[in-house]
């Protein structure tokens, strides 16, 4: 038979059947009434999924694309903004505001720590005159996940715009656009939405509208005001072809999600993030996420001083067809990172960690062999099949 | 039984059986060599297409993607650039270069007509220090090609670098990326390549890249440098996260057209151009488009003073499942476009032709009824099936 195999990454991530066949479907137009009746379902399902009253913008892109977006359509060269980082997405925030030659004042964490919504009012009143600030909910790279609401709540009285990366939260994690008073959050289609990547949006409050009809940073593809225009029309549309088969996917997957309802879908990746984590303490490792609730889109896991994650990640993947992923940067060889997000079911977190546990014992590290499967059955808690 | 559904629009095309069971295949991550080897593959057979030795650049985004990365990675706001313009896509090329604050000077065509060298030398001597010139291959708003062979030989002179709307040409219409000596051509993954819209590429010469070593626009998502440098680790990666199932279509696309063969592709499209241009005459509708072989990707068909395009096209659409596309700008109402690019037969376009004749027919127009669907089959020629 053909080998199985485990997409155990923080995203992309698997796609349920459902999503796989809207695929395949027959190509249509995009300006049909039906094409548009789908992108109206899926920006109306969206919005319910971010929590907003608000427009979602939808571009054909990766989540950088949105990341950008946000940055091309509020911030003018010079503009001072304030970006937080902790990993290498809050460094891609960075990028981006450097790119459009933006004046940024650099809050940056180590990798692994977690911003504190103090600190960012301190830099706040330090930097004076920030314009926006850019945040990371989950940095995918340490499983990191801010208190985005905390943080928000110490930006609002400055008056800065705050612009948040909700690539692989959203949908996994609690995010409360409208009653957290975000400006701006950005996600991708490949994470927990349980769709493939090419998809990336944008939530644009008034404020942040208001801002972008100032921003004199050049744009077209990622246009706000082109977009809102087109997603305005009578029956929506895009300004530009957009990627027909991945839009269809996505209106099954939120229709998939919003079936199980979001608050279960997010009470789901709790508890496969306590399934996760059980594990790993199971086996005798050492988290390297935060061992909290919020840690429900990545566990990063240490690995034992004279262990190599590269190998391992190599060997799980080229003997069992588990797709894990290692550390960035300063991280590099030093962490192993499950992603449960999405599609993801808990057997396949115990097999990862039971795949983890016999190569690591192979390579010498002192694990416990057969005790992670059971503790993340254990920690997870309920059925895995919904009645 | 489910209709039948004519997708005859010059992008989105149709897709072949084997390009939509490559999209529903199972998600794997991007940076693991099963995934490099595919994005490989295509990158080659894309240059293949393109006729280049150069370098061509995956984006996911719509064409227009691809536009603008070559509007923000050739220009700095001020520089000097010719825009030639006889039609929509080429007014995108206008847009472009405003946004991004170019001193434009603007060789504007009424919409049918066909852009010369001879015009286009002029404008360059007029203008003086010209930066960049901005064609279009195929006007897809009009059905008109341009001789890019030939404006590019009296661009040449001038030092200008010569860039290339090829979105609806690519594979339909024969285009010599360095023999004809074109700096930058881009293309889109939805018309005569038999894939979904979602990805969009770019050819850059050497002297393009160098041109964008100097550019001072802002850009990341569609940066050149971080995406050349991606593409040639020693298996190329996308640096963003791609539309996974948009690359492996796209390498099943690309490996069916190859197999064909691309001359043979291109014949193809000449003879349904024919067969379309045959089947609109012999029912006595007069072309809009030129009448040539090189009106190879789209028929625009100049509608009795009497007949409104609008309804016509809607009752093509509600009634028989063809969709077919109206004029845009000051065209709309007055022509009917046919696309034959892509995953097309010559017995799609004589449905379309007969569904034509139909509903002017009832319309009160003056049309010859059973007249081209014959006319087509014999003009296209040959057998639709290869030995």
């Amino acid at each position: 038979m053909p080998a199985k195999r485990y997409l155990m990454t923080p995203g992309p991530t698997p796609i349920p059947p459902a999503v796989a066949a809207a695929l395949a479907l027959p190509i249509v137009h995009h300006r049909t009434p039906e094409f548009r009746a789908v992108l109206a379902r899926v920006l109306e399902n969206l919005a319910a999924v971010y929590r907003t009253e608000r427009d979602v913008l939808l571009f054909t892109a990766s989540g950088t694309g949105a990341m950008e977006s946000a940055v091309a359509n509020l911030c003018s060269p010079g503009d001072r903004v304030l970006v937080v980082s902790a990993g290498a997405f809050g460094e891609r925030w960075a990028g981006l505001v450097e790119a459009y030659g933006c004046d940024a004042v650099h809050l940056r964490y180590e990798w692994g720590e977690t911003p504190s919504g103090e600190d960012v009012a301190s830099a706040l009143g330090e930097a004076g005159g920030v314009h926006a600030v850019f945040l990371t909910h989950s940095e995918t790279s340490t499983g990191v996940v801010s208190d985005v609401q905390e943080i928000a709540e110490r930006v609002a009285p400055s008056g800065a715009l705050t612009v948040v990366d909700a690539i692989s939260s959203l949908g996994a994690i609690p995010l409360e656009t409208d009653a957290w008073g975000l400006d701006v959050v950005v996600s991708g289609s490949q994470k927990a939405l349980m769709c493939p990547p090419g998809l990336a949006a944008a939530s644009v409050s008034a404020r942040a509208l208001e801002a972008s009809r100032a921003s004199r940073s050049p744009r077209f593809y990622l246009d706000w005001a082109r977009t809102l225009k087109a997603q305005g029309e009578e029956q929506p549309v895009t300004p530009f072809t957009p990627a027909i088969p991945l839009v269809r996917a996505l209106d099954a997957a939120l229709e998939l999600l919003l079936e199980e309802g979001l608050e279960a879908t997010i009470e789901r990746h709790v508890r496969l993030g306590r399934a996760c984590r059980a594990g790993v303490k199971a086996m005798g490792l050492e988290l390297f996420s935060p061992d909290e609730d919020r840690s429900a889109v990545v566990t990063a896991i240490r690995m034992p001083p004279e262990v190599d994650a590269g190998p391992v990640i190599r060997a799980i993947s080229g003997r069992h067809g588990i797709t894990l992923e290692g550390g960035r940067g300063p991280l590099v060889g030093k962490i192993v990172r499950i992603g449960h997000i999405g599609y993801v079911d808990v057997f396949e977190v115990a097999a990862a960690l039971t795949a983890l546990e016999q190569v690591l014992a192979e390579a010498g590290a002192d694990v416990e062999r057969g005790a992670a499967a059971t503790a993340a059955l254990d920690a997870y808690g309920g059925e895995a099949v919904r009645a």
